[in-house]
């Protein structure tokens, strides 16, 4: 059971790069009622994997990735918002991207997807609101690389948001980010099994993926959240070859990457995250501080966490002080969470009253 | 042309976890000339990778890993000092390790050397200096992980280091840590070419060594550091491949691996990774307070490094207020080096005057 709704794009959908998709379609899921002015709606753009499913609905009961934020009665209200989530263009997880058939081909696109950026993914979500009658965003939140689309939406559809909630993401990706993400692209293009991204079904690059993801959680988490969590504490298990796992660390990453094994395409995640390192607001305008100042949003939050080594503390700030000096009203708030870049989606005693506050006072 | 000496260690010497080794031996340089009372000596125990040729001299007049910290009128002054670096025990420069002969097989050790820890490496130094007749050390210096052996050896031989010099390490390995070193092993044993330790000569391990060393430098380094030193450079040349680099970021870390690759052994790296998650001061008297108290060091400098994640500036900080409370003289400096962990090997105007000031007022 799905609550997944989809929109057929434009067809040929012409990417920023050059290259176009025949008959591409969106994933998306709703939350509340829009009302007759169509002035109550709010976009969610995603990280990197989730899919639209946010929170559970009617439609769909399961509990969604921010579940403890969407819903009646919670930070994003949906008693009173319009809520809508977008899954990116280029992802697996309903709209079109490198796992969909290639209806030129009849084959699934592989590496013949066409080069995508986070302006793809901003600019495809915009034909949603299109679609849904919504010429105006009461407001366009963003964590993670939906933040960074999110940016790409606010300076490519100036004024259409009306204010933005941009959560832990960056204004351009930075060489820390990028050597990470670029050593995870490697060690799935690296697996046998990636075979030039033709890989079987029956043989995925399991093993790239689980070292890609291993390496995300270490980049997604902090050092301080581990050593409470963790510790030094071993396993009860003693180790059957040499080199196996002894901490309960090891475990953890263990069971992080069989988690997301299976449940993501490779080469989707090699297309997104790619467009991650690609990005720089100031390709719009020639400067980051000449994009954010084009947005005319009315206000924006912009919350950042002080142990993110993805997207540091500072680059939160860069966002804030760009956007106040485009005349946006901005609260800003760097947090002291322990749980690194992934503190918002576990740290919701401090992110849900941010966030419902500020929402609450539109 | 090499400066190194050997030593013959006891045969069969027995290791910690209970393994042993039969005609072992350990390389090591000297520098200066030990004075008639055996009081000038100072030992260097290395990091991971390095050898035991620190610096140039006479007899090899290549450059050292530590050139600029070490020889006439330097931080450390030969002129004064008699100084000795050891290559650990396990290594593969020179000392038995892992890629060495077995002799009571006749064939390469691989993962049929004995488990080691960073005692062993601590405890057969010892026999170094037992060997030249000193008894006591003027100095003791360990960066990184030869700061972890240098600890080892304090605990184990109390007041025989009468002085420490502790840069950039830790009294035992946080999660942080051991998810990063736990991950590079992964990498060197997940590729096909490893085979159970039983790669050949012309078929090593190499790709899955090279994310180690990538993922390595992404630990020793910082994200300021890459941030001035890369920004977002790009390449001249755009990938031939997608998903190729394109970014300067990602042609240094290639590079990085270009250097490490072929001059280390993947087996070597193995064993002494491992050593470093293994090690925990507290496995000597209950805690890691009690440990450090049993020193008796007179003096101690102590240096880290606010950028160093792989070991965190409250480690450093850890081991100062340990010595103070038993009795120690602690210098201690928390360094605002941009390098990260590697500033010991590249921010010498800042470690130079440190190292040399201390020595200098022994």
């Amino acid at each position: 059971m799905t609550a997944s709704q989809f929109l057929d794009l434009p067809s040929p959908y012409t990417l920023r790069r050059g290259g176009s998709l025949h008959g591409a379609r969106l994933a998306y899921e709703t939350w509340g009622t829009l009302n007759a002015s169509a002035s109550n709606a709010i976009l969610i753009l995603t990280g990197l994997s989730p899919s639209a499913h946010a929170a559970s609905s009617t439609a769909d009961p399961q509990q969604g990735w921010w579940e403890a934020m969407l819903g009646k009665g919670k930070a994003i209200d949906s008693e009173r918002w319009f809520v809508i989530c977008v899954n990116s263009l280029g992802s697996c997880k309903g709209s079109t991207g490198p796992a969909s058939i290639n209806p030129e081909s009849g084959r699934v696109y592989r590496l013949d997807f066409p080069e995508l950026t986070l302006e793809d993914v901003a600019e495809s979500a915009r034909h949603v609101l299109e679609h849904l009658g919504i010429k105006r965003l009461a407001g366009l939140i963003g964590p993670s690389m939906g933040g960074m689309s999110a940016l790409a939406f606010a300076v490519m559809f100036p004024g259409v948001a009306q204010n933005l909630v941009l959560i832990s993401t960056a204004p351009y990706s930075l060489p820390f980010a990028t050597a990470i993400r670029s050593l995870q692209r490697e060690s799935i293009r690296r697996d046998p099994n990636w075979n030039g991204g033709n890989y079987a079904d029956s043989h995925w690059p399991e093993q790239g993926f689980r070292t890609a993801r291993k390496l995300g959680m270490i980049s997604y988490r902090s050092a301080a959240e581990w050593r409470d969590r963790f510790g030094r504490k071993r396993l009860n298990t003693r180790p059957e070859q040499p080199f196996e796992r002894e901490f309960e660390i090891e475990a953890y990453l263990e069971a992080q990457a069989d988690r997301f094994v299976g449940s993501f395409d490779p080469n989707s995640y090699l297309y997104l995250s790619r467009a991650m390192d690609w990005f720089d607001l100031s390709d719009h305008g020639g400067a980051v501080e000449i994009a954010l100042a084009r947005m005319q949003a009315r206000r924006a939050l912009v919350i950042g966490v002080s142990t993110d080594i993805l997207f540091p503390i500072e680059q939160q700030r860069e966002i804030a002080e760009g956007l106040r000096n485009g005349g946006t009203v901005v609260d800003y708030f760097p947090l002291p969470s322990i749980q690194g870049h992934d503190a918002f989606l576990v740290d919701f005693e401090r992110f849900s009253p941010l966030v419902g506050n500020f929402l609450g006072s539109l």
